[in-house]
């Protein structure tokens, strides 16, 4: 059965969520049932309220999760490939008194950051999940294993946010709502916008990536939304992220106005094309009208084929947001300069523009060989690595336990 | 009055028009009133009979030349920009005895070359029709100059060419009738292809404004038509533009499959605007899908604006083919490539890839700066100018009167 419903209106599901109503006092939740949640649960429960995650209003019921999980659509019929869950365990949710038709509290840190109407209290075949959405059950995908550790219910139901997170610097100039990004996406008359995903410091090879998906997509600008969220050692660091794609336009790499960097609060699960069709609905719903994909997009390890988040998209109905679908661009000595895969001729005398190969630039401390990673770029992170780093550019145990939370839940007064 | 026809059509008027019909003999002709035409005549007799301007079907009679001048369209409604006209002195037609309804033969060097059924013999206001195709009666126009040296009649009629020219080396490797070349796209693919109107050696803002227009139009590859016709003393020599095109393809600049060379004949009118929508109808005869129109296209001197040939297709219906717009691409030695103006931040310290610059590196003999001209392309113009040029690259007089015609007219069985 194919529910037909409009799949292109913008934002996704055609109307922008905000659920969002800052308490009066702490009195306004007094009494209420709480449940404590990581990290994760805060960024998700931020996505929903501000309209990341539209047409969510909440943390998804069994009907949603078997829906997206089996067929990457919502009950409703709306797109959606990765189901957006709380899970709690039993034993906690008994100890809070939880039950279906309550309104919980959610806390982190021990701080409201939420409102929850249960919905619905229910446990899923978590292998069976993993399984659809990853198309693997193998505990070595980090997206299976996210899965495989989830708590043993799932409570659903409408999230209200009642206390705005506050970013920290440098995030703080980065981070933008929906509806102020789209505003200013207007203000700033970028009628096609084209989205780069990002975790990594730009090299040269994302610079022109970006160039090219530029002029792929005629836009008027490239908006580069780095996902900022749980870090493994030896990933870029957040700051280093962030500053060095904004560095890239301070430098005029690209003319001003054309390129802008903003943060999304995002755990990555490595869902390969299901995660790049999750990619597509983020910044639709951020105002963007195309969104680059490159090779290996959102991928890991060998589950899913090069091009897999190309090709995807051809299954699904308009989404209303385009793909630029990109191959790669390396440096052609003979070209003597960055070149793109679809025009270059040379591909046998090709030097990658790998992201070891920039690793080792930016840890053995030489300079860079002309177009590989901008001179700008490589003093940029090392004074990343200084301020925010710890002494590295690259996350550490240090970074991880002693860094600057990029988001804090302030105490409600 | 709108007279309502569909102008996107492919190709123009919906209909390839061939009027070609080879003698069986010499004899098939015998008899008939003869006119001795210049080799601009013998160039638009053969894009007429092989449809290269399509839904033209020969010389255009007194309603087709004032609608063309006036509005740009043809008496049936079709777009069409520059008329068309064979003119032929009052003196010489009595001399022939030509006379409406008379089929007359039209020779090159005394060779036939197509016959012409007469259907109308008129005289034109010469500087009004400047005035309105040229936006100036300005004698120093070269468009101007052309019209107003037009000799005092008109004949109209549909042409047949009766003898197929003969394109001599190196151009008959480039030369592709609209059959021929739509069928070689057909066969290699190419959806969607954009044209680059040359009459230039490239050099690396002219291999960039190409490869920006493929990634622009999302292109299967780029055809280069290069304008062969009628030369002045400093311009590039013919053989050396064709061959430097290919020579770009040849040496990997662009892979194998995604560029090729084909050669127009045509004399230049330099009608800027008026010219851009005339190259965009014959490209799109030739089945390409897409134009490329850079700054001052096909402009001479201050007559039109500098981008006045993007603008012009906003007052027009949809021609069936799209425009790719591009700015300038220039040598930024902050950025160290080549780069786009539209995507560039450092207006203040490019570097120009003038024409004139170019000229002076090849004229010179020095080596080229990396990235303004290719070293293969300066090998290849010098081989050219020792092979083709006598001894120069640019066209000289002796050039003028000493190489080996383009094209011959055979003479008859």
């Amino acid at each position: 059965m194919t529910t037909h419903v409009d799949n292109s209106l913008s934002p996704h599901g055609g109307t922008l969520v905000e659920r969002v109503r800052p308490l009066t006092g702490i009195r306004d939740v007094a009494g209420l049932p709480t449940i404590e949640v990581r990290e994760q649960i805060v960024h998700e429960c931020v996505n929903i309220a501000y309209g990341f995650f539209s047409p969510l209003t909440g943390f998804m019921g069994s009907a949603d999760v078997a829906a997206v999980s089996a067929t990457m659509r919502l009950a409703s019929g709306y797109v959606w490939p990765i189901p957006i869950v709380l899970d709690v365990a039993q034993a906690e949710l008994e100890n809070a008194g939880v039950s279906v038709g309550d309104t919980v509290l959610l806390t982190h840190l021990g701080n409201p950051l939420a409102t929850l109407d249960v919905s619905e209290i229910f446990a899923v075949d978590l292998t069976e999940m993993a399984r659809q959405v990853y198309t693997t059950t193998d505990p070595d995908h980090p997206g299976v294993q996210r899965t495989l550790g989830y708590a043993d219910r799932f409570v659903a139901g409408d999230i209200t946010l009642v206390c705005e997170p506050v970013i920290s610097p440098p995030f703080d100039r980065f981070w933008r709502t929906p509806v102020q990004l789209r505003a200013e996406l207007a203000a700033a008359g970028w009628q096609r916008a084209v989205a780069h995903q990002t975790r990594n410091v730009p090299h040269s090879g994302h610079e022109y990536l970006m160039k090219g998906a530029f002029m792929e997509a005629r836009a008027d600008g490239v908006l580069v939304s780095a996902v900022i969220g749980e870090k493994k050692e030896g990933d870029y660091i957040d700051e280093a992220i962030v500053l060095a794609h904004e560095n890239l336009r301070t430098h005029g790499f690209f003319r001003y106005g054309i390129h802008r960097t903003t943060a999304l609060l995002w755990d990555m699960r490595y869902a390969g094309p299901r995660e790049a069709v999750f990619h597509a609905l983020v910044r639709k719903n951020l105002g963007c009208t195309h969104h680059m994909f490159g090779r290996d997009h959102a991928g890991v390890g060998d589950y899913y084929g090069r091009y897999a988040a190309h090709e995807i998209f051809d299954e699904l109905p308009d989404l209303g947001i385009r793909s630029v679908l990109t191959l790669e661009w390396w440096y052609c000595p003979t070209c003597g300069g960055v070149a793109y895969e679809g025009i270059c001729g040379h591909p046998d005398t090709k030097q990658d523009l790998a992201g070891r190969l920039i690793r080792s630039i930016i840890s053995g401390g030489t300079e860079p060989a002309p177009q590989t990673l901008r001179a700008e770029t490589l003093a940029l992170v090392r004074q990343c690595a200084e301020e925010y780093g710890f002494g590295s550019p690259f996350v550490t145990e240090q970074y991880l336990t002693e860094r600057t939370p990029v988001l804090t839940v302030p105490a409600a007064a």
